[in-house]
C-alpha cells in the first residue's frame, strides 16, 4: 500500500522520491485516491527541497501520460511549437507561428489564457470575431495540415494531472518552483506530439522569473527534460522589464501582430518574433544556421506568405478573416483616456508590472480564472524608455469598454512611467541568453 | 479578506506571519473556512522555516482559545500538571500525580492515548476495571477538589484547533516540528487552567526526540511559551534509550505504579517519579528547594498517603479500588511467552523502540487512533542493561490475551536485546538536563 506520509517525509528531509512510488502517487492523485491536503504538503516540500533530474523526468512523464498524447505522425514536416513563460505585451506567438508555418514548420500551438498581470494567447485570439480555439484533436490536426499551424486551448483530456496540480499550487503558495513550473510546461508541450520546442523564458519586473539566474535555471531545466525524451529544445532568456512593443491588451496586440506580418510594427516586437521563429526553423531542421533561418523568415514576411497563413488559420477556425486585412475591425475599447506627462524629461523606464496591472483593471486580464475579459481593453504606448517628453504629452492611451475602469487603471499606469532630467543609460538587451540546441 | 496563499508564501519565504492574520487564519480554519490543503501547505512551510517566538505565542494562544478553557480559580492550592513527550514503559504520571497531591499540589491531569510505539496514560488507567476517564468539566473539578488529583481525556471542547491540526499533521508528514509540537502540548496544558507545569522531555531511541539537542530545544521552547503567559514551567530532559522500569503495557504498568507507591518497584522508575514530583512541589510553591521537596515526596510514600490518593481517585472515577490493594487483580494477558537468551553474556542494551513495537504487536498499543487495546498485553523485563545472562535464561516474558500475537511480537522483541561478552560501559544517565524555573 502507498504510504503517502512516508513519501512526504522523504522529500521533506531532502531524500529522493523513488520512481515507482512517485508514479503510484500521481496516478492515485488523478484518480482521486490521494487527498489534496497530502499533495499540497508534498508540493511545499518539493518547493523547498527541489527535485533531482531523475525525479523530475518521472514526474513530467506521469503528468504527460495522465491524459491523451497527440499523435502527429501522419502529418508531414517537422512539428515545432513555441512557449513563452508570459509577460506584458507579449504577442510573439501570434506573428511567429504563421512565419514558421510559411517556412515549412508545422506549428501545433496549444496555449493558455491570461492570469494575473500577464496576457494569454487564447484571449488575444478570441478578440478576433468568431475565432474558435476550443477544438478537438481531429479538427486540430486538420487545421494544422491545411494551414501549417493551429491555435487551441488545452482540452480536458490533455495532462489532467497538470491541470489539477496547477489549480492546487495556485491556492497553496507553491507556484514559483522551478521544477514544478518546468514539468508543468514540458508535460503539456510534449503531449502535443512535437519534435522540438522553442522557449521564450522572460525575466525582469514584469515576468514570473524576476532574476536572470532563475530564468536561466528554468530554461536549462526544460531543455534537459526535452533532451531526456529525445526532443530538441532551445530556450532563449529575454527581458521583460518593460512591455514588449507598443500595445498591451487582447485586440490591441492582435493589431500589432498583423502589423509585424506586414513588415511594420515596433522594432522590439519584430526582432524577437524573427529571432524565435528562426530558431523554430533550425530546431525543425529546415535551416541548419540561425542567420539563414532569419533571412528566410524575413522573406516569408516580405512575400506576404506569413500574413496569408494567419488569414488562413483564422478562417479555418471560424474567425473573421477581414480583420487580418483591416485591423481597424479588431476590438478597441470605445472609451479612451490619455495618460499625460505631469512634467518634462526623459522616460527612464516603463514598468512592465504596472502596465500589466493596469491592463487587468481595464478588463484585459484576469484576477480569477473565471473572470471574463474585455477584448478591446488595453494600453497603447506613445512614449517608451529613452524618449524625451514635454509636460502634457501623452505617454500612453488607455482603452476600455467600461468607462469607469479608466481612472483606476490610469492611477496604476502613471506610476509605471518614471521620468528624469537626463536620458537613461543603456538598458538590458532584449535577448539575454540562449540555452540548448 | 484573508489571502491565504499570500500568508503561505510569506512563511515559505522565511517571513513572519502577522499576528492578526494568523489569528484570522486559525479561527477560519476551525470554522471550516480554510481548506485542509491550504493548511497542510502552511504546516509544511512552518516545518521547514520554523516560527519566531512571537508567532509561536500567537499560534499557541489561538489554539488555546479555540475551545473552552478550564477555570480552576475556585479550587484552593497550586494547580500543577506534568506532561511527558512519551516513551516505552513510561508510567511516571500514575504514581507521580498521587504523590504530588498528597503533598498539597492540585493535579488536574488531562492525558492522551497510546499511539505508535509509545504508551498513553488514559489506556493505562482504563486497565483498572470500571475506571472512567471521560468526564465533563464539573465532575473533573469535583474529583480534583476531593482527591487532589483527577485523570481525564481531552474533551471535544478543549483545543479543537489543536485536535484538527494534529490529525492533519499526522497524515501530511508535518508531525516532527518543534514549534508545532510545543504549541500543541502547551495549548492543551494551558487550557487546563494550571498555574505551573513539569515537562518530561524524553530523548533517545524510544522517544520522538531522537537527539538531546532536539529535546533541549523542545523543552526550552515550551518553558518560554509558559513563561510568556506567566506560568512556571520546568522541563527535564530524560533518557529513553531503554524502557523505563520492568514493565511495559497497560495493566503491567499500573501494577508497577502501585509498587512505586508502596515504596517498592524498580529504582529507575522510582527515582524519576520522585524527581519530577518534587519539581511539582517547587513549581507549586509548596517547597522552595528541590531537595526538601524530594524528602517530602518520600514521606508521602512512606506514610501511605500517596497510595491512598490513588485509591481515592480511582474510586471517585468509578474504578475498582481493590486493584490498588491487590494489584494481582489488574489485567495480565493469560497467554505468556518467555524470551530466552540464545547465548550467554552481558546485556549491552534493551532497545526501547523494539520493545515499544513489540507491545503494539501484542495489542498494548495502536497503529491507528481507533484501534482497540488489550489491557493485559505487555512485556515484563527480567534482564536489563548490564545484567549477566546464561544461555536459556529468560530475558523477558511477553503477555497477551490473543495467543497468536506472541510469536510475531517475540521476533521483534528479541532483536532489541543485544548481548555481548563484556559488561557494557556506563550508559546515559536517566536525567540528562534541566531547563526553566
Amino acid at each position: 500500500m502507498l504510504d503517502v506520509p512516508e513519501l512526504i517525509r522523504t522529500k521533506r528531509d531532502g531524500g529522493r522520491l523513488p520512481a515507482g512510488r512517485m508514479r503510484d502517487l500521481l496516478e492515485a492523485y488523478v484518480a482521486g485516491g490521494v487527498p489534496d491536503y497530502q499533495m499540497s504538503a508534498l508540493l511545499m516540500a518539493i518547493f523547498m527541497r527541489g527535485m533531482e533530474d531523475e525525479e523530475l523526468d518521472v514526474w513530467t512523464d506521469v503528468m504527460l501520460h495522465s491524459g491523451e498524447v497527440l499523435d502527429l505522425g501522419d502529418i508531414d514536416g517537422p512539428k515545432v511549437d513555441k512557449h513563452s513563460t508570459g509577460g506584458v505585451g507579449d504577442k510573439v506567438s501570434l506573428p511567429l507561428a504563421p512565419i514558421a508555418a510559411a517556412c515549412g514548420v508545422k506549428v501545433p500551438m496549444i496555449s493558455g489564457r491570461s492570469l494575473g498581470h500577464t496576457g494569454g494567447t487564447l484571449d488575444k485570439l478570441e478578440s478576433i470575431p468568431g475565432m474558435n480555439v476550443r477544438i478537438g484533436p481531429e479538427r486540430f490536426k486538420q487545421v494544422l495540415r491545411e494551414a501549417g499551424l493551429v491555435f487551441a486551448g488545452q482540452t480536458e483530456r490533455l495532462c489532467p494531472a497538470d491541470r489539477r496540480l496547477y489549480a492546487l499550487r495556485d491556492v497553496t503558495g507553491t507556484v514559483e518552483s522551478i521544477p514544478l513550473i518546468a514539468s508543468s510546461i514540458m508535460s503539456k508541450k510534449l503531449a502535443e506530439g512535437i519534435d522540438g520546442l522553442v522557449l521564450d523564458v522572460k525575466t525582469g519586473r514584469g515576468a514570473f522569473m524576476r532574476t536572470i539566474q532563475d530564468a536561466r535555471t528554468l530554461g536549462a531545466t526544460m531543455v534537459r527534460i526535452g533532451a531526456a525524451r529525445g526532443k530538441r529544445v532551445r530556450a532563449v532568456v529575454t527581458s521583460m522589464d518593460e512591455p514588449l512593443g507598443l500595445a498591451a491588451g487582447n485586440g490591441p496586440e492582435v493589431r500589432e501582430s498583423v502589423e509585424v506580418l506586414r513588415g511594420e510594427g515596433p522594432g522590439d516586437t519584430r526582432s524577437i518574433v524573427l529571432h524565435l521563429a528562426a530558431w523554430m526553423l533550425v530546431i525543425g531542421g529546415i535551416e541548419a544556421d540561425h542567420g539563414r533561418a532569419l533571412e528566410r523568415c524575413r522573406r516569408a514576411i516580405g512575400s506576404g506568405e506569413a500574413l496569408e497563413r494567419l488569414r488562413r488559420v483564422v478562417e479555418l477556425q471560424g474567425g473573421d478573416p477581414r480583420t487580418i486585412d483591416d485591423p481597424s475591425l479588431l476590438p478597441l475599447g470605445r472609451h479612451a483616456k490619455p495618460l499625460l506627462a505631469a512634467k518634462g524629461g526623459f522616460v527612464q523606464t516603463v514598468d512592465a508590472l504596472s502596465m500589466g496591472r493596469a491592463c487587468v483593471v481595464l478588463g484585459a486580464g484576469r484576477t480569477r480564472a473565471d473572470d471574463p475579459v474585455d477584448a478591446g481593453a488595453g494600453v497603447l504606448f506613445r512614449a517608451r524608455r529613452g524618449d524625451a517628453v514635454r509636460p502634457g504629452d501623452a505617454l500612453a492611451v488607455l482603452h476600455a469598454s467600461d468607462e469607469s475602469r479608466l481612472d483606476p487603471a490610469a492611477a496604476i499606469a502613471i506610476e509605471g512611467f518614471v521620468l528624469g532630467p537626463e536620458p537613461p543609460g543603456p538598458g538590458t538587451s532584449l535577448i539575454i541568453e540562449e540555452i540548448g540546441s
